[in-house]
């Protein structure tokens, strides 16, 4: 049985925050393996945290819990939650950050964590992560049933801002974060190249899936803040030293990059910078 | 048999200081299980390391085994030391880094690290993390008894200032640390909230308890520098969004929080600033 | 049978990279066991992973594969490469970041990773860690042989420049790197103390050994920059607060400190500077 649980949180490395809470599942769940996925995610960003967690969680094995914290209610009066969807196990605070992976996976079901028998005693105001959601996380990886947790959910927060809106002939987005490279990933995704020239967009956030968009990769024009790029290229080499360059990234979405550089330096982008996509 | 092995140093993750410890330990002690506490105590900062110790070994699997490594004095004539202690061992150089968490736990029993056979050979006069105190946690959570790592040490060296004084009814401590939410811990500790509105404070250090004291959390006044917070809060909520508040954090010491902001920005508050908490 | 896989890249930890490799390799093996060397080399520096790997794989568990991924050439044609030699597995871009440990290690084999078995499908252009070096690691560790995963590799890129050069009686290297405590590692190594004032410089590199070089600890003079430090010390204590000096650190390397400081500030020492070692 697999026993991953995937830690996604804003706490930073520096404190004990994490450490605890690994202390707090090992002892519940002598077998838990633990895999970072991040703890840098800019604190309090609910929206970077579900859009980092969708773009992952496909990578782990079946089975996989995933605890998401970024929490900036702790302590008051949203819930917390768990759920089962697909092959994998949620546990987190219901403020949206579960839910753009929850919107495309199948039949989840979503439980509130009130059951006390799974929390630490007694709760602290201010380290629900310790307390309530490392607790429940670890009990689900030992193989505890979701209604075991609490009443179900029937309707869980929603981070409302879409990834992505298309308008033909345009597509527009924006930038989520800057990579420790200096890369820019945005909001535009599901995107894959279907042969040596041409792009595939097929939209399918929120289960609404729409025909396939299919276009050149020559014949686009991107606007980024007063910056224009044309066309987007395959590989990072495919640009000359220090010019900026759009890529679709290993995540399917629309990268701004600097060929040896940084596209995050150059453009001085901040998170949240409107990308444009025009198709023609 | 818990194979915990919890690391705490001041070593950073940039570099391979801690790969490579765990390298040594797993080679020792292959069903070794780590859980990195926080490499981030400030560069030789020993009494911030004790005190991080103190707050959260208790989280820990009972049988954990305790690597701390904040040493000053590498390759000079402090002692390796390993102790039992409760249901827990300690290694790490005897400068005073064991010793909040020795003071309170029962019947600690220590040695000096002196059998060359838990040793890697040959010892450098640089790197004690990874050729004295590695190996010995390792063979700790390998099962070796204390006894055979050399002669018992009747008395560690003490981290004299003492967390917090009591003169009531004043209560006096310091900032210790700023977290990555730039919440400012103090030392003043061993707090808990009875109540809705009334705390207690249950001084235990050094195993001296003394009677509980007991107060209502808007009868007291704090202050830090030249700030006057008024009553202690619940919760971050409890504010309004810049203000500056008090709380108990999450291992029951005092907390200087801003809500949605930064204390430690707001304040420019350096660690070792005096903090007091007046009753009534 | 050792599971170890040891990952050693420029890609820092704030990202999910990292977690993605791990969950990519827990699916294909899942006893393996993951340690961390560093994700701090900077940004496509090749030379300091090449570096890196060098002076820590001694260190680890016969057995050990070590994922090292530092890769300016990725979705190039610099080919992906597995090598077994001595008791280890290396698997990495084929750009020189392998050379400096393979030169010193006995009959090293190296194939092209060109099975597509063995690799995600479909593979990205741009984090070749995930889709190819990630899989190949842990196909490794669960024990597919190396012939498996292509035809052999006669020649693999070199990091050209040598770690030192001697000339005597000066032997000349460069500052490598600043550690957390700002101490400043040089690229002039293979020595040790034979005795408590003679060190011995055994070059080994290529597996060209020349006769070891001995001399006195006290008769050497170190030039950086245009600093000159006189001798060399065994131990941080040796020096009055704040002055600088010359150490061989816990991986047999030439390090200048600072007592109770940092060298890379005094210095302001950039990765690259000069350094000679002058006997006499």
């Amino acid at each position: 049985m697999n026993r991953t649980i995937a830690l996604l949180t804003d706490f930073g490395t520096s404190d004990t925050y994490v450490g605890v809470m690994k202390a707090v599942m090992s002892r519940i769940c002598p077998e838990a393996f633990f895999i970072d996925l991040t703890h840098e995610i800019p604190p309090q960003n609910v929206r970077q945290g579900a859009f980092t967690l969708l773009r992952n969680y496909r990578f782990f094995e079946p089975g996989t819990v995933f605890l998401v914290v970024v929490d900036p209610g702790v302590g008051t009066t949203r819930k917390a939650i768990a759920a089962q969807a697909g092959d994998y196990f949620f546990v987190g605070p219901d403020n949206g950050v579960l839910s753009y992976a929850l919107a495309e996976l199948e039949n989840p079901s979503v439980v509130e964590l009130s059951n006390h028998t799974y929390q630490l005693t007694p709760v602290s105001n201010t380290f629900h992560g310790r307390d309530i959601f490392a607790p429940a996380a670890a009990h689900l990886a030992a193989g505890v049933s979701l209604q075991e947790f609490g009443a179900p959910v029937e309707r869980i927060a929603q981070q409302l801002t879409p990834s992505f809106k298309i308008n033909m002939p345009e597509i527009s987005g924006q930038i989520m974060f800057g990579d420790h490279f200096g890369n820019l990933t945005t909001s535009i995704g599901e995107l894959r190249w279907i042969n040596d020239n041409q792009l595939e967009l097929r939209p399918r956030f929120g289960k609404t899936t729409s025909a396939p968009i299919v276009f050149s990769a020559d014949n686009v024009t991107i606007t980024i803040g007063d910056q224009i790029i044309k066309g987007i290229q395959r590989l990072y080499g495919n640009a000359k030293k220090g010019e900026l360059i759009a890529l679709i990234d290993s995540g399917g979405h629309l990268e701004i990059a600097q060929n040896q550089g940084s596209a995050a330096s150059q453009l001085n982008a901040a998170s949240g910078l409107q990308v444009t996509l025009k198709i023609g």
